[in-house]
């Protein structure tokens, strides 16, 4: 029944599991521990963690990317807080308001061409402080690599984290792809996060061949005095804990990670390579991480999705998104690129 | 380092995984697939579900056990209603408040010897309908089996949800360990839920040998018309759902849930039996399921727990709880119970 | 079609404005002021409060009695605390779960013959503390004088707040009849409150012979950083604030406020006296502020009912409430007697 | 110490109660009667409001529009919803994010000019649905008169709600100043709300010369079945309903609200026009309602605020508002455009 599975690149949770991380979830698979993260894998799991961003931090894992934002947002905040993002952020347009019920705060979106808001877009909404008719900002959260394939560059995020921090405000950041920020950068995971400035991260491996692999970080320490309240009541504490936790230590051991992601970005750009010949095809965004955005004759849309699995970005522009992951092939992207130009001759 | 790997009798989630189940998620790493459950795994773990629990069902995966239970008890509420538990209850004790959070309603406990409500003890309750300063009753909440190990029989709960129905209210069972109240009825799934008149259940099989396979089953498919929202809202989409949907397919075909509570509930009996001979030891409720409750002398305790994990229940009372799972051997009770009379001795 | 206008038990709340309230709105209204409390009449307002519980605090006017309570209670908890309190506290029974709605927080009710709780009884709800599982006790809430019209003695309340402060425990006091309390204990507002220990307080003077004059004191400062804004979100600040504010002053100036509880208190001395003497009638609670709960053949009660508003208390029991206020008369008190004895032969 | 009470044009809610407001207040202080609505004058104002926007309506008075927005927009929404509305609209940039925190939804801003939005506008958010990911559109907001001062025509708010039903949506209209939009539009409050297909309207009598009446109305009843229990765990259900119902009967008869807000308009156009005269001062935004927004020297603002109480709407443009109110007096105006050209002068 499900023999000739369809590939294709609509999203890099598509991909399956890193075979190093299913042996690892298999090697942690004997005995007893105690439930809910009081046990050595997890320990374990956060030292390797620490060694990558720095010593003096607070990890946590929970179920999901929207799980680590939520959370790690309502750690920092009141209820009466707003959080500015980009209007095309994950916390803004993916999370059903998970965001606004859970924290209660208000997401003050900015529009933005590439994903990326500046400290002067921010500046836009950093008003009626100390006024109690207006939610009190207190929360900047930005996405690297951003929803759009982009990725800041360390700059531009001090910029960001230095403004915040002169006002007061804290900085969050979506890092849901940070493996492949930190590939495209030519960085590392601490140089990017709790160097910078930034003050919660969450960070995801599941996108880089985990199977639920997701952390919220503080840099901070004092911030997450109430975290493991906050991740019960948000229904995101694990009971088996330790086959999350392995995933983190396969995944970050040895640079499996470094492997994983940079393979994927160097598929992106392998097909961004290809499809920049075609005539008919327009890239709208800088290929910097895993993530190609093109516009693309309408009428051959569905007839490539016969074949390959990607989504529709914007209908009205007829501009498509396609995810490449660990796991993309050369030989993927070939065929992609073959059916791609038979269709387009037709 | 993990050598001497303690065993115990904390919780059964302390165990691992059934190594069938961890096939099943290796089997099911290859190729790529939607995400968030528009898969062929996940069609097939729903169909293996309705052959259990009736066709005319609406299923839904999602994290953990109290994310089932909070979100199938917000599908069927608003925040103004009130819920009605044993005062033992998982919702009402072990979710830090989950229930008020995201519901926002009302929790309302009743008092219980053995972690099992009546129709007379709930009628405390019902009051004050249409009167808008009283929060509404709307959902009674049974745990099948219950977290003190005994377990409603069905003419129990045959009386709980007519009173329900005639009330226009609805019942939610908590069955986190429906699996070992089967066995203990001598029932099936169906019979105990969907046809004994059960509204909403939160259907689990991570303490089952799962790693984290739990699902809300809604019996009236009008009552989760939302429900899709709620799951994404409150955090417990999955991205890669197929790893979860195995689990359910391994563990409901070919009977290995059964076995595997069959096995956990005759190690309880095992257990029991063997503490009923030792007289400083007195079981404190009926041993229906996976669960043993005894008063033990204070002083052994600690060392007790040296040797192997399980938690006390009442510090006042010195009452202790023994869990056990589809992994307890013969052998583990043995050592306990030879170490229990060893330490009594001194 | 006003004319015959049927007076009554029903509540302290039936009561209209006392007509030095109404001069005082009347004078307060002439040309502009700031909206939302910055202005002249609120600070004065504000002073006066200051003369009667300490200067050293914080004082917020709110809409309502519920209002007051939830807010109050917002401010000092996180939403994985929870909060203790009688069964039969206002906050528990007749706000419609506003407080778990809006702080997130458990309630945990303690069942009580006369509205009081003890140390002995919230020490029940002492443990799971740093236990993530469990919802963390933040705050006790005491209700003086109680929803069954008993009063805390002095003695009573400190054994509460010593008892929280010692277990890092807040203390909040729902005063929506603190003047009838206060007058039962001849003691003054500073005493009963502030010097007592109590952190928070929700002051009430609506039921005094406001139209809706209450506030929210906190005696410890520090709590109240944020109150402003909570204010806001919670939809409880007045534009034109100085209609509510002029209603404190009215009532604390020139001890109008002891007048009219002393009244009021003396009255339901003497309807407890009159009901005392006939033999179908029990008192059930000790009659210690303006109400009177009593047990009454059930066949009259309707009857009664007719003539004077009053509420049944618990149908089952056949009890009855009845409230008295600064404007009950003692024509009324024999006009009741009158028809409850006439009934009553029948 | 009050005796040179300075007058302004802050906001409407800076002038006090009218004196028949008052007098109604004072009329029926008399006797008792239930208290939370169940009464003769919260009848007789109901079937006052019936009278002006329809018999089939269902209507509900709360303590402030804050109060009113949210909890109406409450009524006909689900947590995964979200909501429409221009950018400046008081529920998104003036309530500390009530509406998100009751309401769990998402906000969806729109920037406009005028304060107005177009259905094109709206076209722009009107995507996503039955995808879960995504915050469901299902309410557009309008205010009439806007926050800006201007007024929605007949025609614009039937092309919204127009479109709104034919996509399944719900339209809220903001009307803390609806009588100033039925004044400007030579309409009646029936034709612009309920004829006009709005479905809920916040209507406050607040700014028209109320102490606080405001004041939910369905248009479809079946949008209130719950509502009783929303307001009163909204908190915004007032003991003393009387006080509060009075004034809206006070007000809509004897066309007293007509007389305010024509009144208020009047004033707005005087000062318009006498502004206009001045060359350094451009008037912003049409004048339809009672308000002018205009931006004048930087230098002169807070000396002009010396002597008149009045809001800077815009920092960085040196845009100023001023409201007219009831009570604004040409003498007033005369005073203040004295005071303006002198200032200039220097």
């Amino acid at each position: 029944m499900l023999k000739a599975i369809k590939r294709g690149f609509a999203s890099d949770n598509n991909a399956g599991i890193h075979p190093e991380v299913l042996k690892a979830i298999s090697k942690a698979n004997t005995g007893h521990v105690i439930g809910y993260g009081d046990d050595v894998y997890t320990e374990e799991a956060i030292c390797t963690i620490k060694e990558h961003f720095g010593q003096d931090i607070d990890v946590y894992f929970v179920f999901n990317g929207t799980g680590a934002n939520v959370l790690g947002m309502k750690a920092v905040t009141e209820s009466y807080n707003s959080i500015i993002c980009a209007e095309t952020a994950h916390i803004n347009v993916d999370e059903c308001g998970a965001p606004e019920k859970f924290t209660g705060c208000k997401l003050l979106p900015i529009p933005t061409e590439n994903g990326k808001i500046s400290v002067e877009q921010i500046k836009y909404h950093m008003h009626g402080f100390d006024f109690e008719h207006h939610s009190q900002p207190k929360v900047i959260s930005i996405t690297q690599s951003t929803e759009l394939g982009t990725v800041y560059t360390l700059t531009e995020i001090m910029e960001i984290t230095q403004f915040a921090h002169e006002n007061n405000i804290l900085v969050h950041m979506d890092g849901a792809r940070l493996c492949n920020a930190v590939v495209s950068l030519h960085t590392n995971f601490k140089e990017i996060s709790n160097d910078a400035g930034v003050d919660v991260l969450s960070f995801g491996l599941t996108k880089n061949g985990g199977m639920n692999a997701e952390a919220v970080i503080f840099f901070n320490k004092k911030l997450s005095d109430d975290f493991k309240y906050y991740r019960k009541q948000g229904m995101q504490l694990a009971s088996k804990m330790r086959y999350m936790a392995v995933q983190f230590t396969a995944l970050l051991r040895n640079e499996l990670w470094l492997k994983n992601s940079r393979h994927a970005n160097r598929m992106a750009q392998i097909l961004a390579e290809r499809v920049a010949d075609i005539p008919q095809i327009t890239i709208t965004q800088k290929v910097e991480a895993n993530g190609i955005f093109a516009i693309i004759p309408k009428e051959i849309i569905s007839r490539l999705q016969e074949r390959f699995f990607f989504y529709i970005w914007n209908e009205e522009r007829s501009e498509v998104r396609w995810m490449t992951s660990f796991d993309t092939t050369e030989e993927d992207i070939d065929e992609f690129i073959k059916q791609l130009k038979s269709l387009l001759k037709k």
